[in-house]
């Protein structure tokens, strides 16, 4: 790490760090600029902690790590690329997975519609939320166990895989029993408990990137789920909050190949909840294609204006076929590329 | 609710739209304009769901609602104010009240040293973390339940009142156990399954804004507490993420009387996270007093170069203390004004 | 417009709306809910004007507009996509033009050896600073009027199309003379007085999103040039300003289809300045083409680390061919789809 | 400088730095930790030109600087704090300055009675926009050198001193034969053009935050100006952009605090463009006086639902003389504080 003094710092202040940083068993280095002190502490792990506590000793400006601060997750770590297999599905081996499905489970009838539609037209995995993280406690916030059975089901009939929302550490258990993947979703990327109870699930984890989550904290939650003993996190791009108001969120596309760079985690682009406009999926399921991502997310609704959520960014199972259509041609030129 | 058609929308669609808002139990008045159809519907609740299934239908490009969301902790449902009573502690009847201690309870003599001081310049809540949400899964997780006992026993000693913060659903019941009020933090603001069982508890939470919640999410976060039975519910105002990084948060001091506004709940400020620099939190203590807030929570560590977090924005007890003296004589400028 | 009133809004209160709806030219139409009014107003244009005085009278909780704030380049008044000639090259009429070279026009070498690659590799526009925006005072502002002659000189040689920047109004003189483009710089966005000026310019004008720009605003500034008399402008989308620190900016590519709704401007994307990072350029590049922009513009420079600006995020001629050869499968789908 | 070498940075790549940092006259040192090699440069300036060079370099991840790139409005290098005197105000000497009057000069009756109204409630500098800055090219854009005749005919009338906004360096000349202070709107902010022309006029200038610039971005714009010949400048606070839209924007209060550490150039806040909310003014004025701002701008209109800008945010003159009585004790009480 390094520790950049005042101005005005004098030498016992100096001193006093170094003496600080080699108690934390780095070893310092002090070169003297014309305006400036800099301290560079060579050791095991630019500790958040150390790094925190050298700020707030007097005569220090600031402090910053160098290295990264995740690990496990890194590309430095393991250079081989994490590969998921959900059943005879396959997540990030550079083919495309296209996860589909309602926001929330309504119902049977809603239900297999759409599962019986998306697999027709070629999704390999049913989305489905059965525990909602409802903003207004008025809303509908899912048919919780019910919902479970009904995807459970959905899965029997289609052989669709089956990924679903768990929202407490309370809830793991019984989600973990029904679903093939269990999903964190943006409001909960900091729920660490969640996270620590992930770990011990033999069961691949998809993390939604948080509203307001940097890559570094979003890898970090990740960390949290590996480190606890669970090695099969893919990670969801869907958007972030920003000042913009036509589009319900901010997609950063420009993550995913940055996220390839840093991690050996797939990656996965959920464009409903990036820019909650149905208008908007197709357009950015082609992006998403091209820009080297392992799959995509969207909502799908037989009736979207009945939906009781989501219904403005759920796709009518022709649009979703035809979006399938249209990426298609993008898949094959992806494959193409890397041959 | 108000829902405004595409500029060709036809009359089949209009037709079908006012159908629609009537099966919602709406009464529809349409609006003809030279460029386009505005169809405003009267009703019980303007609900999101009904919003968003009209948004969906054909023919419509937008719909929104006129209601405020939020009912139980708005000033339009309930005039008088909530004062919240801890002990002999009042919360948000027009006095300024002042909690402080270490961001995370680190041991006896840590937690009795800052106690001490900090009840001897006046503060009447301790503050101290035994569950700590940290970005990083590397760094220091809190002494969990010890953290708690030495809470309760730093109470004891010094006649503090304790606010700690619940990470979990499944702590809930032993943080109540030792806690005065809980708090929910910045990560777990939209923790609806934590929401949900804080709303059955017999103690008054805090709670944190998020780091992209808007006024609105916030108030719909402390409207589920209330909806799920308890009612003594205060906000803290702690920054929000924006671009600038010269600071940790951006602290929305301006969300102090608009909240008062809206809301008859208790609000807090913590100038600590929200700036996460010691220097600028005195200054925006004296801002915290003369905006209206009800009180201001603080980080205070006896040697925060050793304070395992938070230590480059917490006080030294003597930095505390002079915040102390330099603020009483706003709040007595304060009280004057009110009487 | 709709204006809602507050929940105890008065008849007088109510009847003096109307009164001011009525002196505007709208027709009201006063629809009573059971816990609010709301007054819907009928008439040429919901003016912000008249939506802030309304907003500002007494008994009014807000006011909002139902029609979109610009005409000229909106979908709605042209249905008819706007086609750019410069030279032989056209924008906006299905292809895909590539925008090509430094940051600042540094000297004559730099310059010719970067044209003369970029044309090989089938750029068809130079891009070069003449007149540099900089953060800082201390850098490097750019060669001004010499700089302008060393892009003629390259136009004359490759014969590529030119575009540049410029800053003031006092240089769009000089600047209209030399180059075949104006570019308005995001920091620029919103100088009224610079986009005035480009309306009577005979030349076509790229505008660049500015940092903290709604889709809104940036079709406002539009709007601005064509009112002014000039038809001829396109979009740059370039990266907003967000919380995230990994990139320079986040580039908003959902913003291509959205404004293809909303207008008939040609929409090119920036990935150099949208992610600031050159190892994301690439794949950035090829979702450009697959998310249906008209163009891309990236930066090039021989020697990157001999830059004077922008250098972390250029390209080496031999990355920008390999770019190019890499979106010509991509540009060649995307021709076959329209077919 | 600091500069992070890659993880597997060969020697070569780290000598070849190390040859480029001599070259630009900084002498490196080369630390070699566990994982990566870190080379500090030690030399005259962290030039951003450098910086950007090296971070192109192959084998470099990042390359960052320690010295702060303001230098002339710097604390560091001048600690005396800057007074600047229009007429008879004093702004920065302690006291506390209020500038008021209405968002645009919309006439003779108008401006006087404005004028007239806040120099009785105390305020010494009359604002009033003669060149206005709007979003849409359909809003009333000013009365221009008309509106400056009457800003002066005020002027003589009530001995105010007047400060108006400049947007176009075209009119720079115009603007300083009329007003005692020049103001840069925050749209302007980074119009380098203008802070350019203003670095030679003989007038104090009031340079505004830009919506989405950084503490650095706006000490780095008031430098422009300095290293101009101007060094009458005083930063104003005016509030952010972020995703919250309650208020029109996130007014950043810890501003003030934070630049009166780094800079010695007078701070004034804006809590009228900060909240865009007339109810959020007067407790919001009361914070800026208790923060340690040198003083406060707001505006003032006799008939806020007839303005043709910015209604809903202007205090009417009762209201506004109600706020001077608010925050006297406020002033008086800060004068005590530092006797």
């Amino acid at each position: 790490m390094i520790v950049a003094m005042k101005a005005g710092a004098t030498e016992e202040q100096i001193n006093h760090i170094s003496d600080r940083i080699r108690g934390f068993g780095y070893t310092p280095h002090v070169i003297r600029g014309t305006e400036r002190t800099v301290i560079a502490a060579v050791g095991p792990g630019d500790k958040k902690e150390h790094i925190e506590q050298l700020k707030s000793a007097d005569g220090v400006e600031n402090a910053f790590p160098i290295l990264q601060p995740f690990k496990l997750v890194s590309t430095e770590v393991k250079k081989q690329r994490t590969i998921i297999r959900v059943g005879d599905v396959t997540i990030g081996d550079g083919g495309f997975v296209v996860m589909a499905g309602p926001c929330s489970v309504e119902g049977r009838e809603q239900l297999m519609t759409t599962a019986e539609a998306v697999v027709k037209s070629g999704a390999s995995i049913l989305r489905g939320g059965a525990y909602k993280p409802r903003t207004s406690p008025y809303d509908f916030q899912g048919m919780a166990e019910e919902g479970l059975k009904l995807l459970a089901e959905a899965r029997e009939k289609t052989g669709l895989r089956v990924i679903t929302e768990v929202l407490d550490t309370e809830d793991v258990e019984v989600v973990a029993e029904y679903a093939d993947i269990l999903q964190v979703g943006a409001r909960n990327m900091q729920n660490f408990a969640l996270l620590k109870k992930l770990g011990e699930v033999r069961k691949p984890i998809m993390l939604k990137r948080g509203l307001a989550a940097t890559i570094k904290e979003f890898l970090l939650s990740a960390e949290y789920i590996v480190t606890h003993g669970n090695p099969d996190v893919m990670l969801c791009e869907r958007g972030i909050r920003t000042f913009e108001t036509a589009t319900r969120n901010t997609l950063d596309l420009a993550s995913v190949p940055l996220l390839n760079e840093l991690t050996h985690l797939p990656v996965i682009v959920d464009p409903s909840h990036g820019t909650g406009k149905r208008s908007l999926v197709r357009p950015l399921a082609k992006a998403t294609v091209a820009i080297g991502a392992d799959g995509l997310m969207t909502e799908v609704h037989p009736r979207p204006e009945e939906a009781w959520s989501d219904g403005p960014q759920s796709l009518l199972p022709e649009e979703f076929d035809k979006m399938m259509r249209e990426i298609e041609p993008y898949i094959a030129l992806r494959q193409s590329e890397t041959n």
